[in-house]
């Protein structure tokens, strides 16, 4: 846990070039010599004002590895956790945040073969997916197909990949199943609404805020507000349960998500938004919250015959080395993407500059399908109350999260 | 929990007949106008001499009921934790044990279809079953196959249901993958052993008593003593660790049952029988044990990939409702069973005045394989060195499990 988080960032701060972001012109943003490449710099563990754009070194090929260009970066609610340090074993900050990309091949290291330069491609990356140039080893690479658009590919890979081995991997979703998902607006809910449709006769409940549900009514079956008795509504429709619980929040959820299970139901937490937002800022509180989490006694499962499930795509990938089993998954769920039986949802495109507003847009759950950081993109102007710069703005002080409200960018939605 | 099963013992006792079991001929133990017929009785929670044989009023029809004249009933570990009243709201002594038998339909209720007089039939009973006569709903009977006898048809249900259950319902077992099975000399271990042999390439690591191993090594692949540093010996073998744990143990053998797990892997509880043996007899001591099973926290499944789930066939026949779920699995098994991919394994038969000696025999691990009440066996006439019958021995004091050694009976063995 990153306990030094917060101490850590005065001395990392000096390595950061304040510069950078006023003169993104000076930047050689392609072309194959240039030495160095903007990337969104993770200063230190905390808000927002932890995060900017910099020069940064370009990477070196490793043996195995692929040179991306990067066009499209995915932006998850993990990344909101990593920059709080809510995770176990950080990587020491500074740091380069993201975990997945799409892009174009720049180069390939000797001997690896599988793809040539040119090739466009979707990635994983375990850290530093949010630059121009990211290295990364051939296992995490997919080609993309033709039709695909570079922000499309970035919301692709995570979330459906994701919620296509929760489903079909974890819970074993089969015909006349029903599932709950909350989050059902987010990227991983629109991508699991997308993929019960392809099996017959699932009931998909979905739990999203109320301003989404005129947006997402009709990617499942039934919606229900965050905020309402969800419990008693899918009670009401369903008596006995449901087959499928597919919980990203965590605390108070997981006991209310297993009593919703039917008998051989699959509860699976894959997520742990709950301690990013609301009061669960600091690191104590985030100890506190992990804590609470209501633990499970075997025997109760054995008495109800239910499952719980954790699961934790990118731990799978980069700590796990399922990475062939994922190449699995990826391969069906193009072929479902070549039948147009599936399609990412875009919420929003994002220059690197715009990283806060975006980070500010996810924690506020104002998505609806996926985040996108489009590296070429050039930021958009702030709106005319703004008198500064946002990604200048509450470098010295401890920036509370929601205060930028005033001072925000239009996204570019999709 | 049965708190009152030892209070109840002596109230309960003026209701045995202690004369059963000396004079069987007397019983009509066939033809339909018999008002009385034989039965296990437990008469309060505890220890062997709670059991005897007794006459008792034959059942009556309900609607949807099948009255069958029972040939075999199955003993299970759960039959021990029911005699010593640890289960969740048993119900109240005294009381006919047994979940399941094999028979022939000897009169069906009106307006009820599926099955006629003379049919040869399995059912899973809700208690009741270790007696001559037994009735229960059609949703639990299932007519045998003709070549099947009333001995494996009582080993057949239970233990072939459970493990085809846990594995292709609950884990979905795959072609590569590998299984972890406790105590792999009993009957839902060889049956878990077999429903593997009908999947390629399954890897299946036993665990069982030394004594077992030659009987039963042909079965698994990999075979260890229970008490050796078996996680030492499997991770040697497969460094990743197993796909499927199936633990009918419980207590520290949970924790190391999940480290075992590769990530994605199921663990899977399905019985505690560490609850009946050793130390744990009284209710006081079961408690403790109940209670200090390790609780799983859902964010360490998360973290890891992992996941937990329990299962109880009985729950899910007589609480749950999936009757008609189990009817499928049967289905596919007697397809199994036709094909000559799956046989019940019989440990030796027992006649219902041999309860108590089948009982320890399953207590002290001695079985491979299923344990059988053959309803018209005769009893064994008892060893040389025994001047009592042990059906009438230590009634009137508790008495300890185990010193039944030097009057045991010899099993049919089968």
């Amino acid at each position: 846990m990153a306990k030094e988080g917060a101490d850590m960032t005065e001395e990392t701060e000096f390595m950061i070039d304040k510069n950078v972001g006023k003169e993104p012109d000076n930047v050689e943003s392609s072309g194959g010599d240039a030495k160095e490449m903007r990337a969104v710099i993770l200063a230190g563990f905390g808000g927002l004002n932890k995060l900017r754009v910099s020069k940064k070194a370009m990477p070196e090929l490793q043996g195995g590895e692929v040179k991306i260009r990067v066009k499209a970066c995915g932006l998850n609610f993990l990344d909101l956790m990593v920059r709080q340090g809510n995770i176990d074993n950080p990587p020491k900050p500074p740091l380069v945040p993201g975990f997945e990309c799409s892009g174009i091949i720049e180069s390939v290291a000797e001997n690896t073969t599988g793809f040539e330069i040119g090739d466009r491609v979707m990635a994983f990356v375990n850290y530093n997916a949010w630059a121009e140039v990211v290295c990364t080893p051939v296992d995490f690479v997919y080609k993309m197909p033709d039709e695909m658009t570079f922000a499309e590919a970035a919301a692709f890979s995570l979330n459906f990949v994701a919620a296509y081995m929760m489903l079909f991997e974890v819970a074993n979703l089969r015909e006349g199943m029903s599932v709950l998902v909350h989050s059902a607006g987010g990227g991983v809910g629109q991508a699991v609404a997308q993929l019960c449709s392809t099996v017959p006769n699932v009931t998909v409940f979905g739990i999203a805020s109320c301003f989404k549900h005129a947006a997402i009514r009709d990617s499942v079956t039934h919606l229900f507000d965050r905020n309402a008795d969800y419990m008693q509504e899918i009670k009401k429709i369903s008596p006995d349960g449901v087959d499928i619980v597919l919980d990203c929040l965590c605390g108070e959820n997981t006991g209310k998500g297993l009593t919703l299970l039917k008998p051989l139901g699959t509860y699976i937490l894959y997520g742990a938004s709950n301690m990013v937002t609301g009061e669960t800022k600091s690191f104590f509180s985030f100890a506190k919250s992990w804590w609470q989490v209501e633990k499970v006694n075997p025997i109760k499962l054995y008495e109800e015959n239910k499952v719980i499930a954790g699961f934790s795509l990118l731990n799978l990938l980069f700590k796990h080395g399922k990475c062939s089993l994922v190449k699995t998954v990826m391969d069906k769920l193009l072929c479902l993407y070549n039948q147009k039986k599936i399609k990412p949802v875009v919420d929003s495109l994002w220059a690197l500059e715009e990283v806060k507003e975006a980070m500010q847009r996810i924690h506020d759950r104002g998505n609806i399908g996926k985040l996108i950081l489009d590296v070429e993109k050039t930021p958009t102007p702030l709106m005319a109350s703004d008198s500064t710069e946002t990604s200048e703005a509450g470098e010295e002080e401890e920036e509370p999260e929601g205060d930028n409200d005033s001072k925000e960018r239009m996204p570019f939605i999709h």
